[in-house]
């Protein structure tokens, strides 16, 4: 009955659909275990159950009557408690602003006038109407389809629609329990034991843990501060040597295009056009797992220029949100590879984890018919669906109160303070490292990467005082690409600048680099700074990172800590850096 | 953190461990998958992460400032809302209860002195205390452990130790999000491709679609009116031939042993300790999957003690649950396999779907280490955690709130409130058809069957009108026991009673028998009652269930219709079977 009503509900926002082409046929993607996935035998009993005066004795449901939750709220945020622009206001001014969070406090005489951040939000237990919409305890605590309730399907449509604005004219979304619930049963969906998977060279361990057991083998690609490099896509996939490798011809690939995880990077249309282009050529399906999309903010702009540095990184073009539309906010985040999909080929997958809470667990996928009915299968096998506690709570605060215009400003919002976290992270660097510009890097030439070094003297021409020697010329300690989404500043480390270094790499190999990292990890954390060492993030250990096998890689999280414990860190990396570089 | 904590949390309960044995190996049953998933590489980081003063920039998790919800709260039932006695008392009388739900009415008086049958529970965001036991959203809206809340944890653990009294020591629990991804975890666990599975021979489709597709090979076991017939199980394990059969011999037993689905059958003590020897000589591990456990009721007593048949079930043993103690509603429930599982082979699943709500999608493991550290490996790579916001309402209202002892109360009531249905739906059997003992039928010898007929007229000797042919002895129409646990009353079809049966089994075969039925089936829905036809149970459809050939099945649930749509329904099914018996 909800599917019914929701299929006939998601036309009302595809009023283009008419011009667009379907998905064309994937069926040949299908995994063995995916083709065995029984429809439900039920169908005649569902062709009654609708019929009215029918009394129902077939099914398995629970009395509701006898749950025992009868009514919940909550005290919510409303959609514009966060500020879209960082603390500027005093205390008890109408403007002022949590500094750390950037969540509005109501002055007095505001919060007289009912003017408050919070709003309470109720769910009852009887339906308030017959409406397959009406978000109610009755509902959502019961057994429910594995779509998810109409009321959360249709927001989501809503926003689906409007945000990515899909290329063909067929998709639809479903509901899941997040995002690796998600990817676990696009997994099992389209791949065999044996089969391989394309993944950013640093990938997220959490997606290749859920596929690598099956087993899997996992293919990387290489990435710049960009994202995923096209050139080496292709040439992957170009020259497949099916014998030499084991196994056939990758087929699906796992990618996270904003803000990625780890290294930060975010793909633009350009390249995401050709990325999808050579994806139609060897007819891979693309999984688009997009965690941080909303987190895209403007380039990171520096605030001392008085240096030269300081001076161009003020340059880059650096657009005020706050005085911004909802639109402009929607025009400026990268396109969804959906938008360019006009065979229906991406899976995106999206959570509430970062924009709402991870508690929610709560997410969905959009994609073509084909692969939501296999995957709803997979959900009815495994989850049957999302919890109705939360879904009750976030249908309730989405799609009944902020609504899709509030959630958009809340995305604002929750970008904007993200965003301030990425500007104290890199203001932080740039006021305890000396920062210059990198052209020369063999990271990836093109990107602006960012190098810090150990602080010069002024005066003294880039020379830094060092113990034994007196004045010597700076070191290159680590180099990063300021993100512009994302929670990550992903850093290299410069381990050629170590004196031993060409001693060891030459003596003990890769093996001997990993050893320096990890020393230089330890000390950190002996330091009580801890972060996260760049093998974690691996897609294939043992495969040279071509044009980066001098450096030792780091993921910083600028996510949650407050100011003051970054500041405290960063002060302290220096320190341990500077001295893990010194000749002892 | 949170699993250093349970850990030590749990002895607690396990005073008289000391004295158990430790389960055996068993990661032979491992499927390559569970063996090829990786433990965390995080361990090192997680030895930091516990130093005091640590700054810890290793994580991606969001800012929990910015989670919109600030509060949670829930109008909830009190722990003895539901009555454990069915309705006598007068509306408005201290006693007064609801008749269909057996919520307690509290007067107005009682009312007056605050003894409400709901209460409120709150939630707040900022922990109340440095508890890991602590039950608020700054820790339930974020990531969270895969074990589920420490509060949560170890009220389940004392629930288990309490009520289950496994008889190993190393047990423990692991929360989940239901039972069928429960069951599906332990599908991808313990199976292979091809490997086979023992079903009781009429089982639940959810559990055997969740395992079929791997694809795995449905193998079943009789079961008469008390589960599963230990003889049966025996002969198919030792007359195991795997050339014959294609496969080799099964290690997974999936059952359902309270209130059986469809059946209703419940297995007790004795055979249950008998099928566990079978298990253990065969190697066989045992799936306890429970969903009814608490819904276990004293028998079904017949009221109209002036028939030969009502004096006689009168005699049934009737125990007024009201008068007991929680401790005697514990002692009456049928021992879990756990109890006499000294080697660690069963995996038991429950859930809170039938005691709290399904919308709570929250359900626990309880087995040994081994099973436990692959299931949570298995849940990180999937569902990552039950949700957050769930979990907070469920721990606040068990762990919090009710607590053991409240929960114990609240299951005496759940259990009272389906007793009460059950009773309804055999009343009305009762009082619209003729019941009698069925000693002679070929189901099952020893199990109390009660047949229904139609109904005789008084003084005739058994005889009924017939409207062809005047007189005639009136006929068997369906079978059932009376069930003492679950949902459903499972109706045997006396299909032999039709004039046509003998001549459409022998031309059309078991083709033409199940036509019957669905005929039968279509029959009843066009009359607006809704049942479940047998089939969908068929652990293997095409296989001859031994013994009752000449029958078909039904199941009827008394989970959630009025009595008054129980009451129509009823006596809608009698005057279509008398039809459909006709000679016409």
């Amino acid at each position: 009955m909800d599917s019914a009503f929701a299929i006939a509900d998601q036309d009302r926002y595809r009023d283009d659909s008419a011009s667009l082409p379907n998905s064309i046929d994937m069926s040949h993607h299908l995994s063995s275990l995916a083709r065995n996935r029984q429809s439900s035998a039920l169908k005649d009993l569902y062709r009654y159950a609708a019929r009215p005066g029918m009394i129902a004795l077939a099914g398995g449901l629970p009395s509701p009557a006898i749950f025992p939750f009868l009514e919940l709220s909550a005290e919510v945020y409303t959609q514009d408690a966060l500020s879209i622009t960082p603390a500027t206001a005093q205390a008890g001014s109408p403007d002022a602003q949590d500094a750390q969070t950037m969540i509005k406090k109501p002055s007095f005489l505001s919060w007289l006038f009912g003017k408050k951040n919070t709003e309470t939000i109720t769910i009852s237990k009887p339906p308030s109407s017959s409406s397959p919409l009406d978000i109610n305890l009755n509902t959502l605590l019961q057994y429910s389809s594995a779509q998810g309730h109409p009321a959360l399907q249709a927001f989501i449509r809503e926003f689906v629609s409007k945000v990515y604005q899909p290329a063909f004219a067929d998709w639809d979304v479903l509901l899941n329990v997040g995002s690796t619930m998600a990817w676990s049963h696009v997994v099992f969906m389209l791949l065999e034991p044996g089969d391989g998977v394309l993944y950013e060279e640093w990938s997220y361990p959490g997606a290749m843990n859920t596929a690598s057991p099956l087993p899997t083998h996992k293919v990387s690609i290489k990435v710049d501060g960009e994202g995923l490099i096209p050139e080496d896509l292709n040439k992957v996939l170009e020259e497949w040597d099916e014998e030499k490798r084991g196994f056939r011809r990758p087929r699906v690939l796992y990618t996270v295009p904003t803000g990625q995880n780890p290294t930060g990077a975010t793909m633009l249309a350009e390249r995401k056009k050709i990325i999808y282009n050579i994806c139609v050529k060897y007819d891979i399906i693309i999984v688009e797992d997009e965690p941080y999309y909303a987190l895209y903010a403007d380039p990171w702009k520096s605030r001392n220029h008085s240096t030269r540095f300081g001076a161009r990184y003020a340059d880059v073009e650096h657009y005020k949100d706050s005085k911004d539309t909802d639109e402009e906010f929607l025009k400026k985040l990268p396109p969804s590879y959906l938008k360019f999909d006009y065979q229906g080929r991406v899976i995106r997958m999206d959570t509430f984890s970062k924009t709402i809470c991870p508690g929610s667990r709560l997410g969905w996928f959009t994609c073509g018919p084909l692969f939501t009915e296999r995957l709803l299968r997979a959900t009815e096998a495994s989850t049957q669906a999302p919890s109705g506690l939360a879904q009750a709570l976030v249908a309730k605060l989405l799609a009944d109160t902020w609504k899709y215009d509030g959630y958009i400003r809340w995305l604002r919002g929750i970008k904007a303070t993200y965003a301030m976290r990425r500007d104290w992270m890199c203001d932080l660097f740039e006021s305890v490292f000396h920062l210059e510009f990198d052209q020369t890097l063999t990271l990836s030439p093109h990107i602006k990467w960012v190098t810090a070094y150990e602080r010069t003297i002024s005066g003294m021409g880039g020379l830094v005082m060092d113990e034994k020697k007196g004045y010597k010329s700076k070191k290159a300690l680590v180099s990063f690409v300021p993100p512009t989404a994302g929670m990550f500043v992903w850093l290299a480390v410069h381990l050629s600048s170590h004196h031993k270094f060409a001693q060891i790499k030459r003596e003990e190999g890769p093996d001997g680099v990993n050893k320096m990292l990890y020393e230089l990890w330890t000390d950190l954390a002996e330091s009580n700074v801890l972060i996260s060492p760049g093998y974690f993030f691996d897609a294939q250990p043992g495969v040279p990172h071509e044009g980066t096998e001098d450096f030792g890689f780091f993921r910083l999280s600028f996510s949650s800590a407050t100011h003051e414990e970054m500041e405290s860190a960063i002060k302290t990396m220096y320190k341990v850096f500077v001295k893990f570089f010194q000749e002892k």
